[in-house]
């Protein structure tokens, strides 16, 4: 692309490096914000550097955070005795949206990935295995993603957490609520069969 | 959705304002910059300021411009007396990228549009007659989409020009370069054949 401005090639080069956005999409939101008022582009800036330069990771849970120790390590309406091991904050933002839980997080940072680099060392397990060693933890729950890499990162924490004796649990893989059972894949539609529960303990669930 | 930092949710906030990006996708894009060097983040915000408080519209064509007149009307080699209305600066960008064209340009801001409220007073209507009427201008080249909303812009302007003798042209409307016949929309291809050329002109111009 040939631009007539400098400025705005160097801005449509800058977003074009965000993932996912291209040189065009780039140029599109650029020419937005020369519509917008100058405030606006003020306050996005603002807000992007200011979250860059000050948010910092919970020296507990390891979650994203405004202070040293998040809201969620610090609320004392939260169980501190069961941890909920997750990917990244998405994850636990999506837990948090459910208001079916009421302990605590410990956020691995990503999952182990050999073709992307990510070995266990990348992640917070140790600091996990530290807790779980350190302080009364009566259950830790496996709330990875269904994938081959986050089953892999399952059981290598597994193996790790197994000699400590602590309890562990992984949240239930199944048919999703709503779903008609005729498009269900197979793997899915297999594995609950086999994982098939009481009758009575699925009423009492729902 | 729920955040676990006001930083965060700020940033979300402020990028998902920009069109076509959601909340996900502005979460998305946050936690990127997170994962990326602080540099990125602050040159990003640098480039969107800088764009927004300094970029300026060409006195001449109202291209935007880092200086009062573009380089395309301070260049020596363009034809001054030639002009091509087009829309915005991607047009501009589009035009140019063909190399096939030696003129300056007219940028409108925008097409006559009673729906989004646009009418000709918002955009440079009045200048070009202006500069029609005040310099030797020997054509303008009529370079708006092809669409009903351009169509109604470029007869606004041809009935203001029309008066003044100037010579008019629009770009030429057919089937596209490498496109089958048979997948030719009906209006595109009855048009063509009303509006067919001579043979030996087609040879010439290719």
């Amino acid at each position: 692309m040939d631009f007539s401005s400098k400025l705005l090639e160097n801005a449509v080069q800058e977003i074009a490096q965000l993932p996912g956005i291209g040189k065009r999409t780039a140029l599109r939101l650029a020419l937005h914000l020369l519509k917008q008022p100058l405030e606006q582009t003020d306050s996005l800036s603002k807000a992007l550097l200011k979250l860059r330069a000050e948010v910092v990771f919970c020296a507990q849970c390891h979650n994203l955070s405004d202070s040293e120790i998040c809201e969620i390590c610090a609320s004392s309406k939260r169980d501190k005795n069961v941890v909920c091991i997750v990917e990244d904050i998405r994850d636990v933002m999506a837990i948090e949206n459910t208001g079916q839980y009421r302990g605590v997080y410990h956020v691995l940072g990503g999952i182990i990935s050999p073709m992307d680099g990510i070995g266990p060392q990348d992640l917070t397990i140790n600091s996990l295995i530290e807790k779980v060693k350190h302080t009364e933890i009566s259950e830790v729950i496996f709330a990875l993603s269904a994938t081959m890499e986050a089953d892999t990162t399952n059981f290598y924490i597994y193996k790790l957490l197994f000699p400590l004796g602590v309890k562990t649990s992984t949240i239930a893989r199944g048919i999703p609520i709503g779903d008609e059972l005729e498009y269900t894949d197979e793997v899915t539609l297999g594995r609950s069969i086999l994982a098939r529960v009481p009758f009575e303990s699925s009423i009492s669930k729902s």
